[in-house]
């Protein structure tokens, strides 16, 4: 093996050439054929070689390199809906990102993951290791999302229950079926930026109600639906997205009777769930699935590593939106599923949420007092989440200091990327489990001072 | 944990129905407390229970029962290019399915995955099983793919693969860049059902061109591109679904002369390249990428439990992909990704494939000989792949002779649901490798016979 190697190296053997026969190479170093064929295996294994069956083995193609692009921020980027979304995931391993929107990995249940996947290397269930799934996906975990929004209060069979890769493609489900270009859809003004992407993907026309402390603004939601006719309100019931608000029941009922007049569907997002200490309100409980949409994920507390989320609707769009997913991405994946159900039910993840939530009150404490030292105030104190929406001193332009932060390793959350009417200048979204690094506020406020 | 679950079964412990305090429970059975907390934990983790911090424990609403709907196939639904997903994706273990495009789950690499799983769960790389992933995919499966395409004999970088979560949701993310409702797209006829179903939602028109021993009907494509002036081609070049033809290398150059002419794309899906053992001419190869979309996936060599595809095209294209890609679905999963690439790597993968299509040429020659001697009559007898694209004698409706079958448990797949055109009333497509239970001729035989 050291041998082709070094011979690939020094470009003794160029890409593409034949390798000497194993019969000769074994004569050459007076070892066995079986030492030979071995080491090619493992070289052909790990890419190095290629084998061409009845023709030998000969040298691969060297490994393609990653451009720059790839390993470095790209500071030119526009400050729209998408720039938290690729500057975080595009983040390296040295970078600080309180403006993403999820917890650091030791954060997550890594155990139970593991846990599952050994579980999952013993099953004695093949299909469930090499099969597509059933087209509404695995049973054990629709039952298990039937029986948790039974404990919410309304009752939905696991059949009104469509697994998905994810809560986003959840909601790209629900708008390509009820939505045409050029429908209005109003959402909260701020709200999560990506539903901004998605809906101008959609050629939606968005219109932004303003959140307030008790949820959307009601008489701007009344002016709204005569305005604009939507044909859709998507929202976060349970922590708000930016804001970590919660609806309160006087709003949601209100806004269920007004959505019932005027024929528009709720699409409620209930990612955010398992952050909860004392449950708000859901629209989908009051309106037993009627007027609402319910869909959701598990990727902020369990793991975003493998995908799946879901919809519960009426029966009659769950039939059409299986069709509408087979259509535009075939099945769902079971693994994931099945990786799922098991954390799910397992009392190491319930107690792990205990612990989140206590873990998450210290973060929540302690970022907000050390961003109050710089100056930066929260619109408000959240009870529960990750999330804390703030406002920047002096009218600063949080665009201008999340690109100053950029240039120093830290990706931040300007408010304008979560505003529809963008009216958010100079607000910032604070990841507080991502607010642990000192660091991150030494850089903001030399952010700040360079934009003030 | 017996005495609750005859509780609850004999419902004197009904839904929501608070538990006894565990010291109660320790005092009346004289364990100790710990035990009490144990057995709750464990009917917890179960979920026969339920614990509410500070309040204790409920039992928890009954398992929500599965709907007939899901537990037969359904017999009344519309033999349309959803039929043979539908019922391929809901059969149940007992039934038989010659129509379905996939391996039967014992010819998979099962050990392969199970190993990558086991090495999953013993990671040092955290963030693998809890983070999203980069926007692009895993380095290593994209530079993998890199590899692979350059020794098709073309090059393309690790940053112009694009990994999504499966080859349907590539072509998808593909038409969502490049069509406006309306646009003609050219398929091949018979083409894979699910480019039609596709196509349908994407509200484009869909043009068929005849697919002839040599690739498609040149005459007939040139025709169209001029009375339709079309925006996309969609094929497969190799292995084409369903007739397991190949494009011969005359036929290849002269699509690419015509769409160069006019402006067209073609989306070349190599979804089957893994079956093949003379690979055919790629259109991707011939043109570098500059005219043609390159979109593949591992679904029906490795496995399609979890989800994994990609995207090879011009670099201003992937960008705008994966926006389109984080608006819709956000992220893909490095999970899955990861264990593709492992299983991709090992030396025993490429063993298993080997082995595959020795043991499918087999499946071939013994089910084309069946089928002859019930008077099914091969378009083609393919050199390699698991399709072979029959007419059945005296004209038989196929849909007809579909419907019988699965009344006996049998999903056969008729002609017209690959049919832009339908006129393939009396073709079928076998898969061969769901096709050596000898049950399937007998009934294929009966259900013939019926409509006869």
């Amino acid at each position: 093996m050291q041998m082709i190697r070094a011979q690939i190296t020094n470009r003794s053997l160029t890409p593409g050439a034949k390798l000497p026969s194993i019969r000769s190479v074994a004569a050459n170093m007076q070892v066995s054929k079986s030492t030979v064929v071995e080491a090619y295996d493992r070289l052909a294994a790990e890419g190095v070689i290629r084998s061409r069956p009845g023709s030998g083995f000969y040298s691969a193609a060297p490994l393609a390199p990653l451009s720059l692009a790839e390993l470095a921020p790209r500071l030119d980027r526009a400050i729209d809906p998408f720039w938290v979304s690729r500057q975080s995931l595009e983040a390296g391993q040295g970078m600080l990102k309180p403006g993403c929107g999820w917890l650091p990995s030791d954060w997550m249940p890594e155990e139970d993951i593991r846990r599952a996947l050994r579980n999952l290397a013993r099953t004695t269930e093949h299909p469930k290791l090499t099969d597509y799934g059933p087209p509404l996906g695995l049973a054990p975990l629709r039952q298990f999302l039937s029986r948790r929004m039974a404990e919410q209060g309304f009752h939905v069979g696991p059949d009104q229950v469509l697994l998905t890769e994810s809560g986003t493609q959840a909601i790209d489900l629900v708008c390509r079926l009820l939505l045409q270009p050029g429908d209005a859809v109003l959402v909260d003004d701020p709200c999560y930026f990506n539903f901004l992407a998605l809906l101008r993907a959609h050629q939606a026309k968005i219109v932004g109600i303003p959140y307030t402390l008790e949820g959307p603004d009601i008489e701007r939601f009344e002016q709204a639906l005569t305005e604009h006719r939507p044909r859709l309100y998507i929202t976060n019931s349970g922590l708000h997205n930016p804001t970590g608000a919660s609806l309160k029941a006087t709003t949601a009922h209100k806004i269920l009777k007004l959505v019932e007049a005027h024929g528009v569907i709720v699409v409620e997002d209930d990612i955010f769930a398992d952050f909860e200490i004392e449950p708000a309100p859901r629209l989908a409980a009051l309106d037993g699935l009627e007027h609402v949409v319910r869909i959701g994920s598990f990727s902020k507390t369990l793991s975003a590593s493998f995908r799946c989320g879901y919809i519960a609707a009426r029966p009659d769009w769950i039939d059409k939106l299986t069709d509408l997913r087979i259509a535009t991405g075939f099945a769902s994946s079971p693994l994931s599923q099945d990786l799922v159900v098991n954390v799910l039910g397992s009392s190491t993840y319930r107690k792990y949420l205990e612990t989140l939530r206590v873990r998450l009150a210290k973060a929540r404490a302690d970022t907000i007092r050390r961003l109050r030292a710089l100056g930066i105030e929260p619109w408000l104190e959240p009870n529960a989440g990750m999330f804390v929406w703030c406002r920047l001193p002096a009218r600063l332009d949080a665009a201008d200091v999340a690109r100053g932060a950029l240039n120093e390793g830290v990706v931040l959350a300007p408010g304008n990327v979560f505003s529809p009417s963008q009216t958010a200048t100079d607000s910032m979204r604070f990841n507080v489990a991502q607010c642990t690094n000192e660091r991150v506020f030494t850089v903001l406020e030399r952010a700040m001072a360079n934009v003030a």
